[in-house]
């Protein structure tokens, strides 16, 4: 039992209550998992903490919902089984590392006399192994915390969640069976971990805004870009502040859309190269002399296939723990400090500031008399259908690239997964963001838009959205298997298609029938009479939607991308 | 391109196509995955080499199919996608690893020019390392193969398969986009790969087969006892030839039910520990001065919680690497020779032969006059109701446990996950040894048990089942949640409870309402009609059972494994 004695604890308290109070304390007010063996005593000190348990229809969907969670409450904990559980969710949570999502993954694993004996237990490979998930996670993870003995265990969960608050990824900690009510010092528990930001060497931030005040003075075109990184690393405010003083016109990635109020004047759309929405925001971007550049993740469908022209030479990059003028690298800078201070000290009056292009949901009409529902036709028509402050879920298919062409309301909160781009990871998050809503007490619509063969593979965590009374808007995209696939490779490939399923009906047999309502949408009459109904709008239960949509019809941000990742398969 | 010229090839063949035509000489006709944007073009080429793309509803439960699969048809592959697609498939890979299990596990991968150039691409962690994911399988398998060089690619997919089947263990083979349509040597096709396993050390192996039979005569009541590894590394037909040959009493563990078949007079059970059945299996195991155990697993579920009281001073381990006589170890003998040697050699004459215990289906009924479907009721109930050649899948749960206690007819196959124990399992399994029983034209019928808390974690592979007309009988067992756990720790625990479903439904929204049968039983009456009836026993279309049983019941074996179990988790 280590070397810490019950008595000279000021406070005793268990361990599990000592985790679950500085999660709670960091803002986490449901845990999402799956009951296990070795992980059950620990769940029975989740109600004294103010936890709640979800307990989500497997470890995966799990995952992919306490991912959801934390990009709408900053953080979030999911709780599986040792080996079967935890690598069941590995998945999200590679995710949530590669998309810098802070989730606390919390493994409960075999006791450590159990560990120390290598006994031949089942979850384990029969090796006698006990740290090989562990080893597997750490490349998931930007810590990992093995809880083996009470006397280091409080500062090794203080540091875990600090990580995972700071960096905004992942870390893992195992929590034995024997350790879940071992004492620990609870007087720590009056002091908050500290999750601020470790400031940077003054000098060396003064340094960089200089440089920086000094490039923007001179240029003749400066524009903003915010990507993804910005939202993950807490810098929005500063980027906002410095957006209203400084009024410079400011386009989003699709990966940064929803950090920038699209109501906003300067505001410009998204600039993704040749998949830029409207079509000046890719000339005005190209043709700046300075892109003050926040959080790049320049991924290839970030960047609609590596297809920016833009030059480092015209470029600033700001980002969690360095910045970029030009050619000249300032490691361990954090944007934070730095965009603060620009925003403080920047002189609008001697700045250029060019308009920003006006973005509009401009539904097509002339072009498209038809009522087949069209993927040109849908996105800016869902555009005048979001209201102040949604919450809008997007899946790797054909709604991530539609969404380009949305113009959102002010306050909307936009959720994808651009870089990691695992299918069905929507369903679940979706689930996740609307907890974390209700949770925060919110009055927020939270709206899904999935394709048929990425709902499938996750199409379960239905019922937990039913159990837990969440009220989600699913839009469940019609259009007979994977059509972003088709359009990679294999247009008319068997392996494309999906079986084809009743999907309203899964709401009744999840035992929705009563607390939901379920729509089928075929025609542009259809979609237009069900966004006008306030009934629908009002967003009071769990809807389900079916919209149908052509096999072959894409998004055209779509089809460019994957024109441009075939091609890169290829190479030679 | 590597150092291979393709006009030195004798007949060049594209990568892929090497791939799957050794595939399919090693006995795989079907291959399980999801499609995805860097497998492809790879699954082009399936349909010309002799193979069906499966294409599974998600990763895990395509991997758990892959697994059940293989443990019908020895060997099988599994195609999943770079990141993604390999990170959700990886608990079942690992289950495969652990249960031993030849699984080849093919992923399609970015080029090696993206690769090399650590380009930012979707599904990777955004880091510019590609080898993360092989890392992380490394662990979980016994061959990891880059195919980055068309040079080597040949023997290193030979090589990998031979592993496979040899060690009996997953393989991880990374499929890079760009060497799909390399060229290789095609007249290497020409001679199989050489599976047949390296033999003994003939000094060795006669040294070990002398101390063997020596100790075997003296005996003065030896009995065989067969587990898992014995399934695993092929070594049945010479153990049956040593019990037919010396008609000494035979006894299985857990995970060796299915090995022997239990019609045949030597048969006496199921020996582990407290959880025996017969009881008297547990004495006569117990009491014997020589135990010939073949490929023995003892992990806490496959021994009723470590409750062996057997001694190693009696004992005799065979094993695919090693013998162990008494405390003598005899590294790298494989029990492959040995067996065979003592099944030529033994002289029954010199044995001395005791009765097995018989193993009866006893139904009770004096105990229990309701009708009240309970586990100590249904499982030798089961017994009665399986034929001869059924394969059998059980989940982890009560249904793993209660199968001890159901006798089989000959020629039953048994699957289930005792060691690992992953939850939902069961229904990938299921799939996959429905669909090697279909590729094997064999005439046997696939049954299913699963509990309704697993079932629900895998749901969506019904679909799979009713895609390509699988006919399955599947039970499902409906008691309100994760019976097992409740045994382990918190009997009335809400985390334990489950959605309520309304599980039948489910064949009708994937699409399988005109090809598919439903039963409901709440009672002992209609179990016993079901089981009478003849179109029920034809199996001649997917058939789908909801067994209600009570939520707090569970097998005998289940209660005190689970007691074990709790008691060991708190040892401090």
């Amino acid at each position: 039992m280590g070397d810490i004695r019950v008595e000279n604890l000021k406070k005793p308290v268990d361990v599990a209550e000592y985790l679950f109070r500085r999660l709670h304390e960091v803002g986490v007010r449901s845990i999402h998992g799956v009951p296990g063996d070795y992980n059950l005593v620990a769940l029975d000190y989740l109600p004294n903490c103010g936890l709640k348990w979800v307990g989500s229809v497997n470890e995966l969907n799990a995952a992919y919902a306490a991912d959801g969670y934390a990009r709408i409450k900053g953080i979030s904990a999911l709780l599986t089984t040792f080996g079967v559980g935890e690598l069941s969710a590995i998945n999200g949570v590679a995710g949530a590392f590669s998309e810098h999502i802070p989730v606390v993954h919390i493994v409960g694993c075999p006791s450590t006399v159990s560990q120390r004996n290598g006994m031949l237990l089942h979850h384990t490979l029969g090796n006698g192994d006990f740290n090989v998930f562990a080893k597997m996670s750490g490349e998931i993870s930007c810590d990992v915390a093995k809880l083996n003995n009470p006397s280091e265990i409080a500062s090794q969960i203080d540091h875990a969640l600090r990580e995972c608050w700071i960096r905004s990824r992942p870390v893992y900690i195992m929590l034995p069976t024997d350790m879940v009510k071992a004492k620990v010092e609870g007087a720590l528990l009056d002091t908050p971990i500290d999750l601020t930001q470790p400031p940077n060497d003054p000098e060396a931030e003064d340094y960089v805004v200089d440089v920086v005040m000094k490039y923007l003075n001179d240029a003749k075109k400066p524009v903003v870009l915010v990507d993804a990184c910005a939202i993950r690393h807490r810098v929005l405010s500063e980027v906002h502040d410095f957006i209203d003083k400084t009024k410079l016109p400011v386009f989003v990635t699709p990966m940064g859309k929803g950090a920038i109020n699209e109501d906003h004047p300067s505001y410009g759309g998204v600039y993704v190269g040749e998949g830029s929405h409207p079509a000046q925001a890719k000339d005005i971007v190209e043709s700046s002399d300075l892109i003050l550049s926040i959080g790049a993740l320049k991924s290839d469908f970030n960047t609609a296939g590596f297809s920016y022209r833009t030059s480092q030479l015209n470029t600033i990059d700001f980002h969690s723990d360095h910045c970029v003028v030009r050619y000249s690298t300032y490691p361990g800078v954090n944007m934070k400090g730095v965009l603060q201070k620009l925003a403080d000290r920047v002189d609008p009056s001697k700045l250029a500031v060019a308009d920003s292009p006006e973005v509009f949901n401009e539904v097509p009409r002339s072009s498209d008399k038809s009522q087949v529902i069209t993927q040109a036709w849908l996105w800016p028509r869902v555009g005048q259908f979001l209201r102040k402050n949604d919450v809008v879920v997007t899946e790797t298919g054909t709604a991530n690239f539609g969404i380009w062409d949305t113009r959102f309301p002010s306050g909307v909160t936009a959720l994808n997964q651009v870089l990691w781009g695992s299918i069905g990871w929507s369903v679940g998050a979706c689930q996740g963001a609307a907890l974390a809503v209700k949770d925060s007490n919110a009055d927020r619509r939270v709206i899904l838009f999935v394709g048929d063969g990425s709902f499938q593979l996750t199409a379960q965590e239905l019922s937990t959205i039913i159990r837990h009374g969440l009220k989600p808007i699913i839009f469940v995209i019609c259009n007979e298997g994977f059509t972003i696939e088709r359009y990679i490779h294999g247009m008319d490939a068997g392996y494309n298609d999906i079986a084809e399923w009743n999907f309203k009906a899964l709401v009744d047999v999840f035992g929705g029938a009563k607390t939901s309502k379920k729509f089928m949408l075929r025609t542009k009459d259809e979609v237009n009479a069900l966004f006008a109904d306030d009934a629908f709008n009002a967003a009071s239960c769990l809807q389900f939607v079916e919209l149908f949509m052509p096999k072959e019809d894409a998004p055209r941000a779509l089809v460019l991308t994957a024109e441009a990742s075939a091609k890169n398969n290829a190479k030679q």
